[in-house]
């Protein structure tokens, strides 16, 4: 089996991501903030690339979240932090969801047989997921504005060390895949650190958003692993 | 002072190089046989983009080298592989060469304030050289066919590693640089079997060259650093 490795978005293919079962990495924030609304008890989590077709999604009692510039959306009900996605505030709630970054890439996976969404918060459960759908594996780091963002490469690391192991092997990883293997190996141990000195991390330190950083640098903290059908992701 | 690691010719923007000090890396095996034959004695080595430029270039006494799908062209003197460019065979020669990624990465620099070859054979130099010059540094690893190269990422790691270190921690690493030198430092200390484990590595083992990949992952054996004078690489 091969396990492809993408830097961001800017330069994954859509004719490449074809059939494949793609894991959509957007540690800070989009997969972990995702993750959490489902988690928490949110019915479901529409992606949309803009903001107006958010709000010409929604439905009376969806609720609207996402981020422009890190920042929540005006008249919108949520940013892009995972603590604002509460289960109080989300339990039985479609959300419609607008990231810069994260939301593009699932945009950009739709040929694909499969759309997960990983985040180091699940990351082990979304390997075994990814083994049991039986394709072709490509880790999309979403990036930030096409650049390659170091939280996500991490976490692509992790989970292409997570498919070797439960293959025994059997996974064929592209070079940048064994980069990020080794990246990862030489930092679980301070992986918060690490991430938090990292663009993004030092971007979301000043906007007063450490917290969300610590929290999504957890690692395998959650089993659930959303996946997208008819438009949606669920879990 | 920044420092960006660029991860292939393709991602390669020619106005963002330019003014800056591009370090052009393609350890397997460009960067370190152009070294090496400098080293040997070669009065220079001038790369050209395809087969029909390095003939046009020829003067009598200049002696052909390159590759194409990593073996010697036809009618060339040399091909890619260092242990060709001995001391008895390119002493007081120009050397005109055309290989798949690393003579691109020099032409696509050609905005640089300076342009450098850098491999891990003479990554400490060449870090030392690339602060002299007092510019911006950008890291450009060749790649091959546009993709990202293990082999280049580790160099590009190692120096930037290099790099932090001389100046007490005063450069800004873009976020694959930090990638790359976690990478580096995981595995340092057994360079060789990462190396002939990767993409390119196994390619070369294949076609008869471990003994090429294992000298060209020999660290700072080289104190030279060529640069780019007038259309030629020189020391």
């Amino acid at each position: 089996m091969n396990v492809q490795v993408i830097a961001s978005v800017g330069e994954a293919r859509t004719d490449e991501l074809q059939n494949k079962t793609v894991i959509v990495i957007d540690v800070l924030r989009a997969t972990s903030t995702m993750l959490t609304a489902l988690t928490n008890g949110s019915r479901s989590v529409v992606p949309t690339e803009t903001v107006a077709q958010a709000k010409s999604l929604q439905r009376p009692g969806d609720l609207l979240g996402g981020e422009r510039s890190c920042k929540k959306i005006p008249g919108f009900d949520f940013g892009n932090s995972p603590f604002e996605y509460a289960p109080e505030a989300v339990k039985g709630k479609n959300i419609i969801m607008t990231t810069t970054n994260g939301t593009r890439a699932v945009q950009k996976s739709h040929k694909a047989a499969h759309i997960l969404a990983g985040s180091l918060l699940n990351a082990s459960s979304c390997a075994v997921k990814a083994l049991q759908l039986q394709k072709e594996i490509a880790l999309l780091c979403a990036g930030t504005h096409d650049v390659f963002s170091l939280e996500d490469g991490l976490c692509a690391g992790l989970l292409a060390d997570e498919l070797v192991r439960l293959t025994g092997g059997g996974c064929e990883v592209n070079d940048l895949g064994l980069a990020m293997m080794h990246a990862y190996r030489q930092t679980h141990d301070r992986l918060p650190e690490t991430i938090l000195s990292c663009s993004n991390g030092k971007r979301l330190i000043r906007l007063g958003y450490k917290e969300d950083v610590l929290y999504c640098s957890q690692v395998n903290r959650i089993q659930a692993v959303p996946q997208f059908h008819d438009g949606a992701m669920v879990i």
